[in-house]
């Protein structure tokens, strides 16, 4: 059988990860059992979330333990399987771990048989296609409810998820802010991806009243990635009746003692705001839909497509780090070096 | 004309209420415009909410200036009428003043004829049948989507809306947690009202814990009054998809300038929760099925009332001064001694 390289946590992680927490190492690959099979792994899938899994706590899933392979979404494609469901060449999509080889069955979280839609690149169905462009669509439409005329603010509006939120945003007719970390990201956001207007939070010594000075009318809907002070700033911005979708708290990911404390909570009564807490995988049912029409979009250049793409698996511990420190614009992933 | 007392605002208030704050004066009753009539206040409704309009800020409406009367809900007799709709004898809700008589016309905030059930002693209409005990029923059915074997945690649940969450949620086939100020309102609300257990969280070192120990199913419904730390607590208490009622965060109300800090809201993105803010009137095509259903159980004796009732209307300082320092029991009310 081939080699399997695998990447392991060594440490449990503290703040931004290293690329000491982590170390490659060279596994095997099980037999396949009856129901099971094996794919090889073509791209992972770099998300804030694996930031909860290495230290030694639950976060959705259990901790990812010491010495144990770091689990990851990924996109591979079916070698051998004693799955009647599944076929040599099939490419899937799941939660499997950061290997070259990962053994499924019909159990594996977030399995999902992908049909590629005419010449779309592979990295697409991690990114736009993938987890980050349904999470956006889906958390815009269900929870964001949003329509034409409305007023979107999105944070980390240069990320893989953000960038989507901004483009589905103003594809639906809604005047679109987004919050980033960088002059560079305001420039791209504004310039290449179409939204109306950009705040660089770091660099903006009031985040409230610069959103209030671009949205003097009040924020119907902010898709929130980050959590924190921002959170914090926006939730005086709202609308009554606003809808805050909580996508993600990023901010705290790298802290998760030490959260950063919210004082302005008390808007949720005073507006009558609804704050969500957001999951896709309990919207499974609208996922094919949002799929269907975001690749329309993509194929129709209504959308443009932003990734960070790493190649190697060997720096896969690098550019996680890169993630977790803002520095990446677009969907982070890494392209693996067959072996 | 008759005299009119009113209690003023004499300054801003800062923390606690105190009585020096207000003064009471007596002002004239302007003729009656076309479309106009005139009530007799018989009891004001004390709520939390009025102490955000004492400060100079807005909060919902406008502040009350310096020298104004201040603005509350009452339940008064109309004496005289400019309009076809109201006649001399009419019972009224309404959002009105504290003042032996106030001019009200159909644009009136919150106003209602009210149909009286039966007996029904009229003090009720403030409280139980008023906007406490629909704020209650409307927040758990239609926010909360309660159903028979949930959980369900309500903060000040000795208070005007938490006794009546508590009661309606045991009637509704609910496991009920109430959480209170005292040992004393401990006791009241598990032998008189019902609830399953009550944690006082004065002398309690760990809610979250004490809460988890009487609920390891953790909890569906979080019927929030109080915000603060008992809301950060019950933040790591809740269910995956749970609901949390944001109705007051009456913790926050004499501290405005220096709210708690909440550091757990990460939950909402990790166990996907609601938290959805809530003032009835949003609600008002729910008001009168909720009114009739509760009417029943009281009449059917299925729900025990609980009024802090404090008579004369120069008494109104003091009462809502000890409502805000968290000193009643039930629906603080004034019984005005009429002129």
């Amino acid at each position: 059988m081939q080699r399997n390289r695998q990447i392991i946590l060594k440490s449990h992680v503290q703040g931004i990860p290293k690329e000491s927490d982590f170390a490659i190492i060279e596994g095997g690959i099980p037999d396949l059992a009856n129901g099971e099979f094996l794919i090889q792994n073509l791209y992972f899938s770099l998300e804030p979330a694996i930031r909860g899994w290495l230290e030694g706590k639950e976060a959705y899933f259990p901790p990812i333990p010491i010495n144990g392979v770091v689990r990851g979404p990924t996109v591979g494609r079916v070698i051998t399987s004693n799955n009647a469901h599944f076929h040599e060449g099939d490419i899937v999509f799941a939660l499997n771990r950061w290997e070259d080889f990962s053994v499924c069955d019909d159990n594996t979280i977030l399995l999902e048989k992908l049909t590629i839609h005419g010449n779309t690149p592979l990295s697409y169905y991690v990114g736009p296609l993938g987890g980050s462009g349904t999470t956006a669509y889906v958390g815009l439409h269900e929870i964001g409810h949003i329509s034409s005329g409305q007023t979107v603010v999105v944070s980390a509006a240069a990320g893989a998820t953000g960038s989507m939120v901004g483009q589905i945003a103003k594809l639906r007719g809604c005047k679109v802010i987004g919050i980033v970390g960088s002059d560079e990201k305001a420039n791209s956001i504004v310039n290449e991806l179409g939204m109306d207007a950009a705040i660089n939070y770091k660099t903006c010594p009031d985040l409230a009243s610069a959103v209030l000075e671009l949205a003097p009318e009040n924020v119907d809907v902010y898709f929130d990635n980050v959590g924190g002070p921002i959170l914090d700033a926006m939730l005086t911005t709202m609308k009554i009746q606003g809808r805050i979708i909580c996508c993600g708290m990023i901010s705290d990911y790298n802290r998760t003692d030490n959260p950063n404390p919210i004082t302005n909570l008390w808007q949720v009564v005073a507006k009558q705001l609804t704050m969500k807490g957001f999951l896709l995988h309990y919207y499974h049912n609208e996922i094919p839909a949002a799929r269907k029409q975001l690749a329309t979009w993509i194929a129709d250049g209504k959308i443009t497509v932003s990734e960070d793409i790493t190649t190697g698996i060997a720096q896969t511990p690098a550019a996680f780090r890169r993630l977790m420190s803002g520095s990446t614009s677009g969907k982070a992933l890494v392209e693996i070096d067959l072996v």
